[in-house]
């Protein structure tokens, strides 16, 4: 039988005692004839409690010190979870990220995993061994430890089981991926199956089941991906490639995503490099852009450049942009705060057609005004005002029938013989 | 300017506001134009703090993993302790065990180190950079992380300072080695000097300020040791092999070890190989036996046999030694507890007299029985009723004028003449 690699997250493994809930999930895997690795991330709360004993050390901390330091969680947890194995009868050891094999560049912080040599991990599996690998670490040719920064222990699992050419289990405290977040969409569905690319747009959109680079690296290597919950049984959800049976599915997933904030440029002169000249220094203080609009203004030759950001960075922002504005010619930047979007989000939209109708019924139907609209291949996004974020999501998610159990037949009926473009 | 290896104990560095107590010696070095490693424990009570941890998973822990978990405890605060140092503005990095180049033998949880490969520890100092080493641990060929057990972080600053030919300073909670236990004592006074030899004696007679396997390392490799306080001002006392100008300290120190237990053995017939099958059984339970006393018995060709050990070890120990006097046909087998020993301990005994003579004296004179003595070449020591110790304590260390200034010089008088032999 083949490698599952088990990954547990820091709420997963916060004490001893869900340290064992965790250890009957190796057991089943187990008892199924899987060789198994696990990887665990720190428990709990202590890379918090770690980040603030460095803070008390006085200057911002040095990102190698931190990574030295913040390191400490994981190994900790994983020597622990192995005892708590041992206790159980499985023969396991904890491996550092450096004993498993796992090769980083040298960014601390946020190291990208730049290889997994995994003869050792193997040697272990062949003896009959539990290998139980601390996330979110690695090792650097120069011998320096890093840390993979936001995601990493989900990104670990997923390179290990593609060096095993194994699947991956990430155990979460969700019970897989849903049509909605099912705290804000009361009927909210979990889904069976979703592919790379959904889990990446859903993701990008405020989506906090898995970080994209794990998503990613999943869909680079085919790995397998099952997200289930670390201790209510149950099937979960598979993120897989896009597969035939999913056709008829044009939407699988609405989401919200709440503190978007929006500039507007007001009548740029449309020069050749105006677009670069805008974006440089947002990229350069590291901010995010989620979506960009451009559109004709009313004075000839001129545009109206949109976009949105996260609430949070409009500050570090806004002063770069208001120069360049100036500097450009530009009538006048505008700054909006109090903004959500919602995004409906499926791999069958590449073929199927009136999606986009579709959600904006639903919207007018609920009186909602929307402000700004941006579609990918696979998503159609509306910037609406964060108050009315949850109800728009609701009715999105009820025009999109996605509630039910029959609703990829009745998505692909409502779509029949409309003539409206992909999206 | 020569290498010096600090080293800070666990209560140096038991907080964030400490470390930077202890920068402040790492930035006087610098200052005296030395070149600087540190080397510092866990902070505080991390180590308790994990084995209680482990002590939850079930079954008593895996030694492999138990050294994987506690060497997250070292390694965490190397981190923190290089950022102390960068808010100093002193261009510091943390090297875990493995990292600093430390090799050990494979017996976790009380690995020896076999050998320091110190080629980053001095490429790092080229660049003028101060190694903040993890202590009490290494790693072995086979990649698995050690821990060098009871005095292991001491054990790995003698090590470095003598892998890079330097000096080795220990920070403890003491101003240094004193003549006795100053809180026993209130004579007792700070030794400039010891020599290894007293500093072994010292520590195998329960004296707690250096680890005899530091000292061990020191002697062997030649490292002065210096052990200062870590945050009082002063010299300290230089550990150092023998010196011209110590011949006249005959006694440097006297020391009181509680919680001796005794076991005599009566009437054993002294046939070859009677002493080895006695102690056989007690070095195989890792019981250590302090002091052994063998005398003619009253019956002809029958010894009394007689050991002590530390008193909580009795129990374990007693049952063998029963079994085996049986078999041996002696007639029979005494136990005591509530015993101490006071030993008077001087490398200078080795060519003075008169030693012994005037500790038995003192005690006499203070109306106490001597139940055993046992000597080494630079050491006397009594047994005595465990109510007794400390009074005793006092009076040795009167009886050979420890606590004046001019202590070597009247020890040397009053030797003068007499003809007895060394001890």
């Amino acid at each position: 039988m083949g490698v599952v690699v088990q990954k547990f997250g820091g709420s997963s493994v916060a004490s001893v005692a869900l340290m064992k809930q965790c250890a009957q999930r190796v057991l089943a895997a187990r008892r199924g004839g899987h060789r198994v690795v696990v990887v665990v991330s720190a428990m709990g709360d202590t890379t918090d409690d770690l980040i603030g004993l460095a803070g008390q050390t006085g200057a911002s901390p040095d990102r190698r010190e931190l990574d030295q330091l913040l390191a400490t969680g994981e190994q900790a947890s994983t020597a622990l979870m192995a005892m708590v194995l041992h206790a159980e009868g499985i023969p396991a050891l904890s491996l550092t990220g450096w004993q498993a094999g796992i090769s980083t560049d040298g960014a601390h912080s946020k190291a990208t995993i730049t290889g997994v040599d995994s003869t050792r991990l193997s040697a272990e599996l062949e003896l009959g061994k539990v290998p139980v690998v601390a996330g979110f670490q690695g090792r650097t040719a120069g011998d320096e430890i890093t840390t993979l920064g936001r995601g990493g222990s989900d990104t670990t699992a997923v390179a290990l089981a593609a060096s095993l050419a194994g699947r991956c289990d990430i155990y979460k405290d969700v019970e897989g991926v849903y049509t909605a977040d099912p705290r804000l969409v009361p009927g909210a569905r979990r889904r069976e199956r979703v592919t790379y690319d959904e889990m990446l747009e859903a993701a990008s959109l405020g989506s906090q089941v898995l970080h994209p680079r794990a998503v990613e690296l999943g869909k680079k290597f085919g790995v397998p991906i099952r997200v289930l919950h670390s201790h209510i049984d149950g099937l979960g959800t598979l993120i897989v490639a896009d597969d035939p049976s999913m056709e008829s599915r044009v939407v699988s997933s609405v989401v919200l995503k709440r503190g978007v904030g929006r500039i507007v440029l007001r009548e740029l002169p449309n020069a050749p490099g105006v677009q670069a000249r805008v974006f440089e220094p947002i990229a350069a203080v590291n901010v995010c852009v989620d979506d960009i609009i451009q559109e004709e203004a009313a004075a000839p030759g001129r545009v109206n450049l949109t976009f949105t950001v996260d609430r949070k960075d409009l500050e570090s922002v806004r002063p770069a942009v208001e120069r360049l504005c100036a500097e450009l010619g530009g009538a006048a930047v505008r700054v909006d705060t109090g903004l959500c979007t919602v995004s409906a989000v499926g791999a069958g939209m590449r073929s199927g057609v009136g999606v986009a109708s579709t959600m904006f019924r639903a919207l007018a139907q609920s009186g909602l005004v929307i402000e700004n609209v941006t579609t990918s291949e696979i998503r159609v996004s509306c910037v609406l005002r964060e108050e009315a974020g949850e109800y728009a999501l609701r009715a999105v998610h009820e025009a999109f029938g996605l509630g039910h159990p029959d609703s990829e037949l009745r998505t692909a009926r409502m779509m029949l013989g409309t003539s409206t473009s992909g999206v």
